[in-house]
């Protein structure tokens, strides 16, 4: 536990299940500087909340978002910054954000940006926030259907890390977030990936997985805290994925961001085999079999790879008009920045395992 | 002229009149990273780019903003992340800003939140925008009325300062930047004072006034990147004046930025007489003159004190609910963070002399 209290990310104490009483004396040093404000969201504010009761003794009036990916935008930006200048917030005021990635996305965006900048904490409330989105500074929101177009990358006081909280997820949504904690496994640890895949027993969630994730993410982001080289690996699955996101985001049946990640990983552990030569398709299927355990996903229609393209070349991995993708030549061995043109695309489909993996996307 | 091109802020290099080859080949450094996409307003496009024919050839098609501080808003970002978007614009592209304070202000901030933030560079056009606006990192909009409430401090790549560009202003918004040259030398050049005071044909512009200007920038942003104490000095006039632009500016007749500055110095130097016991009235008496004969201002209507309260309180200097200014004590004695009260202010207006210099505000 000790050790686990004193892990930290780019200088960013990450606590976690440590004794809330650590929480509380932050919180209340930092109430002798300033106001203190709330973002969450109307699940984390009916279940989570409870299980931290001093957090809305100390905090101002909640400040509430609605639920889901579709309002990680500058509209819903604009509510925060009303309601936090509503409620007095000056430059001495922390916002802390309980909920899961879009929370603490959005929540620290339109804290790093409200009166240029003000202090901010998150306290992650899901598998993915807790093993992903909170970590390493990286904040923003859509834009126009363009995924995490606008933001910053700014990094909180504070990670408070509270598993009991996974235990109020939904199932669905437990399993999303599953997919970052093997994503982490391939980029950057072997040996997470064959705890994961030991383990049939998601539910009774382990620990070490989590802490495991964390340190995977860490090693990236402290390499390269601004984005700018091998941090791109942690996008393994996200050329894919977020493009698959961006084209159900609007229809009445969004996907959940991991399980778009999924989705992702499986097209790009395939899209490696067929553009680096590696892995080799045995190990491609143990990886495929893993991740759909994982995460299992219900795809809510077909997609024609032309269809997909814009979103794949709106990529914010784009570079000069071509997509690239963080690949892996091997579970542990990511290589970054892959330029692969549309022919390589009708390839990768024209395979008939791999149009087994993939029946929502046709050529 | 050697001494002058060698000049930075906060590592940022700051060119004043440097050989245009210089920013020539700084941009086609640039170009060869990605893509170039220029930021101006209508003024600018027209007024400013025919002197510097290669950043047409060089820049995409001008992203052109309506002119007036009432266009910085998050409407006009939205506008400006279309656009890049739409240029294609990526994580290795630059954004060059051309304009004043508005066009700085807001380019830099949707560059700096554009994918996570890509690199962006000034070329002010305004004696504000090149004594003060575009140096130092602050960017951001207006927000419902509340002056630069959401925006980033973050540094650009370079600062290309060229004067002939003053020549293309009307004198009214020339006299408005002259403000803050007039600001810089009370919060930290004697001497600057002294010259400006001496000086009665402003339209033939001295560059000395600016470098010393620029100088004293220099001087309270590095000793302050992160803008939490000293830097603070630099907002002597911005209270009252950001309350007064506030006011007026969603009216017919909107004063210019600089102007709201110079009666905000006013009000200001006798509430530090006032509130302080310094400087003297003598002193004071002399301030008054120079700022009405640098920026002579055309009130367009009275204020009632109680009406300008509302926009002085939401200040982002601010702090646990009283307002607080940066004073000064006499010329080059800045004193920050000095809370005032109501009372105080009705003292002020209280005072017969500084009523005949006050005309505009009434008890």
């Amino acid at each position: 536990m000790k050790e686990e209290e004193s892990l930290s990310i780019a200088g960013v104490p990450v606590f976690i299940d440590a004794d809330s009483t650590s929480l509380f004396d932050a919180l209340k040093a930092l109430e002798r500087i300033g106001s203190i404000h709330l973002i969450c969201d109307t699940n984390t504010s009916t279940d989570c909340m409870p299980l931290l009761p001093y957090l809305a003794q100390i905090t101002k009036e909640p400040i509430i978002l609605p639920v889901g990916e579709q309002y990680k935008n500058l509209e819903t930006c604009q509510g925060v910054w009303r309601s936090l200048a509503q409620q007095g917030a000056n430059r001495n005021s922390t916002v802390v954000n309980l909920g899961g990635g879009v929370v603490t996305d959005l929540g620290g965006f339109c804290a790093a940006t409200y009166m240029r900048g003000i202090s901010f904490m998150h306290i992650p409330t899901t598998v993915l926030g807790m093993c992903d989105a909170a970590l390493g500074g990286k904040h923003g929101v859509d834009f126009e259907g363009l995924k995490n177009y606008i933001g910053v990358i700014e990094q909180p006081k504070l990670i408070w890390i509270h598993t009991p909280f996974l235990l109020t997820l939904p199932l669905r949504h437990f399993q999303s977030g599953l997919a970052e904690i093997v994503k982490h496994a391939l980029i950057g640890d072997p040996l997470l990936f064959q705890l994961l895949h030991g383990n049939i027993n998601f539910r009774t969630f382990n620990k070490e997985f989590l802490t495991r994730a964390i340190q995977v993410k860490k090693h990236f982001v402290e390499n390269d805290i601004q984005d700018h080289k091998m941090r791109a690996a942690l996008n393994f699955g996200h050329t894919f994925g977020h493009a698959i996101e961006s084209y159900f985001l609007h229809t009445d049946t969004p996907l959940l961001h991991g399980e778009c990640v999924a989705l992702g990983m499986i097209a790009e552990i395939w899209l490696s085999h067929v553009h680096l030569g590696e892995p080799t398709r045995e190990v491609c299927r143990k990886i495929t079999a893993l991740i759909r355990k994982c995460t299992p996903v219900d795809v809510p229609g077909k997609i024609k790879l032309r269809a997909l393209m814009p979103y794949l070349s709106m990529d914010k991995k784009q570079h000069a008009g071509a997509t690239r993708y963080s690949l892996i030549k091997g579970i542990g061995h990511p290589v970054i920045d892959q330029e692969v043109h549309y022919a390589t695309l009708e390839k990768l489909l024209q395979d008939d395992e791999v149009a087994l993996f993939l029946p929502w996307l046709l050529r």
